[in-house]
């Protein structure tokens, strides 16, 4: 992301400066824990349907307290896409458990559950599914599959907060949901992030984990506070970005030859954090380098384009187990390209068209 | 401690809620780092003369992050006290690692470095030695020991930033040293923490564990800022605890059979997050007992007395390894009893004076 990119007109400016002055009034931001640990809490799990709400001091180590939650112990072997965010592997192997890579589907960015009979051993405990560059998982297939299998499911939604799948919330689908309040997320506080669960059994060995005279991974009273006026807001602020990212589709399907997320079920409500992009071959040049050309022309016009994740396929087999080719995971690992969710919050104004037009122009220049 | 505790007048106000303002107004809340961060990492390395300080979401991971730096890993052996934090027992397990305990000096609640010795075999890797309740451990000792042996010293300064030992600050002695910014801490970010070192290999080491595609033991924009006002006035508020707990250490001796954390050398200076006291066995009651009454008449009297910790000594053989029969551990768990340093801030006020005494009719209720 050039350091330039359009400032976050989406967060709370006036309610996130009177809930400071509140703290700093108060006192309240000196507390360990309090009235605004204790209302996000509440306010996470009714919108998530959740009866625990554990906070945590990152979207990363949510996933891994996830995971240990839900009982996946050293020996054990987790899958999940060959195409993820670098810390959820990482994640498995802090645990001492295996990675079993599977592929993504095809032109996109999360788990193909036709994948998961191939990739199933007596070893499996846990499957961890990510809502991606604004694709929602095929997670309600998934959740079938693990609820046949004895298999757990861990739901990555720091992407997608404010988004429906199936009739339910992103963030609502797995025995334990994690979510990121990192710096430009949808919700953010700077740092932080929480797992989702309705399970005492894995509430209970998150805080045994976690518990150590003080909670290891905390959630400040300060990010705590932040993240309340931004939760009221989350509904409108998803249905604004969802107009974007329609505009930006359009555009695309008109203009260009690149594929964006692909559009969703009627009943789905889409949240975008960055809008995925998965660039072309062409016939003199592969998709790595016809990315590099289009990362460089956008940094040279400054627009808010970066790349995608690097994916696990070149992993060493010592570290992990790989089913099947992975082409697709493959292939999104060179090819992907991601629009900041900073341009889809209006899809109205003229400065939003412009970026939007200049965007595609970017990617219709190597089509 | 009491809900009623006196509020924290030391804390500045004023300064916490300009910044809080500014964070607000410019929007580097919503930042996964920035100035704030790197402004307060500078201001550490600068007061405790590291070259490093990697930021982190409490303090209790700042001490397993700390034992991962020196390079503790599976199935080695670290020396602690069977008397200190919870936590630091934990984050030796956490890696795997066999806590090792020794004994505290005698009326006292600090490693006594004539233990290690007897604790050290080939096993061994490193010490952490926590400075505790008004006592600086005898971290010059431990240093020259740990030298000899090529053992890594982890120093817990959790509860003195500020105290200075041996010429230098206290957290300045560790190859890696922690710091705590939790909510009734002397440095407060509410949550947070820090650990210190002036060693590359320390930090990368750190780096490699805690990067995982985001950092996931982050310490926020937020907390950043409100902790660097507090460092302009660190060196004030130190002395004026000093002042405290001299006074309270006086009314002890005329009035009270109890030891308190005894006279620091002429050119160390203490710092006090919480003052501890150890209470005396009478001839008919053990020190467990008359704690237990002191206890509930301070929770009477709404004055901010509690216990101290539990101790290790207990825990199972199967869990640690223990050194000699840690006698001065098993008093310390029964007799201690903390009183607040918030009680210690100014000394002088009437009002302090009254707290102070009626602490002191309590403790000598029982002598």
């Amino acid at each position: 992301m050039p350091d330039s990119h359009p400032p976050d007109r989406s967060l709370p400016r006036e309610p996130v400066a009177a809930i400071l002055e509140q703290l700093a009034a108060d006192g309240s931001w000196a507390e360990y824990g309090g009235v605004w640990t204790r209302r996000l809490q509440e306010r996470l799990c009714k919108t998530f349907g959740a009866t625990t709400a554990r906070l945590t001091c990152s979207g990363t180590l949510a996933v891994e307290l996830a995971l240990r939650g839900v009982g996946v112990r050293s020996g054990d072997e987790v899958i999940l896409a060959a195409y993820d965010f670098p810390g959820n592997f990482r994640s498995i192997e802090a645990i001492g458990a295996r990675p079993v890579l599977v592929d993504v589907v095809a032109a996109g960015w999360t788990l193909d559950p036709a994948q998961l009979d191939a990739a199933y051993c007596e070893a499996t405990r846990a499957v961890i599914v990510s809502h991606l560059h604004g694709q929602l998982a095929r997670i309600d297939v998934i959740r079938q599959w693990c609820d046949r299998h004895n298999v757990a499911l861990v739901e990555d939604a720091c992407q997608v907060p404010g988004a429906r799948v199936g009739g339910r919330p992103a963030g609502a689908w797995g025995d334990a949901s994690a979510l990121s309040f990192g710096g430009s997320k949808l919700l953010t506080a700077g740092r932080g992030g929480a797992v989702l669960t309705s399970s005492e059994e894995i509430a209970q060995r998150m805080t045994v984990f976690a518990e150590r005279g003080n909670d290891a991974f905390p959630l400040s009273q300060l990010q705590a506070a932040v993240l309340l006026p931004q939760l009221d807001e989350l509904a409108l602020r998803t249905e604004q970005r969802r107009r974007g990212a329609e505009a930006l589709m359009e555009f695309l399907e008109e203009a260009s030859s690149v594929v964006g997320p692909g559009h969703w079920k009627q009943e789905d409500i889409p949240a975008f954090y960055k809008f995925g992009v998965m660039l072309p071959e062409s016939e003199t040049r592969g998709p790595a380098e016809i990315r590099q050309r289009v990362l460089e022309a956008a940094r040279d016009a400054e627009l808010p384009v970066g790349t995608g994740f690097r994916g696990f396929h070149l992993r060493s087999l010592r570290r992990c187990r790989r089913v099947g080719d992975l082409a697709n995971a493959r292939t999104a690992a060179a090819a992907t390209v991601l629009i900041d969710h900073r341009v889809l919050q209006a899809g109205d104004s003229e400065q939003d068209s412009g970026i939007l037009a200049r965007i595609v122009e970017l990617f219709d220049r190597w089509r």
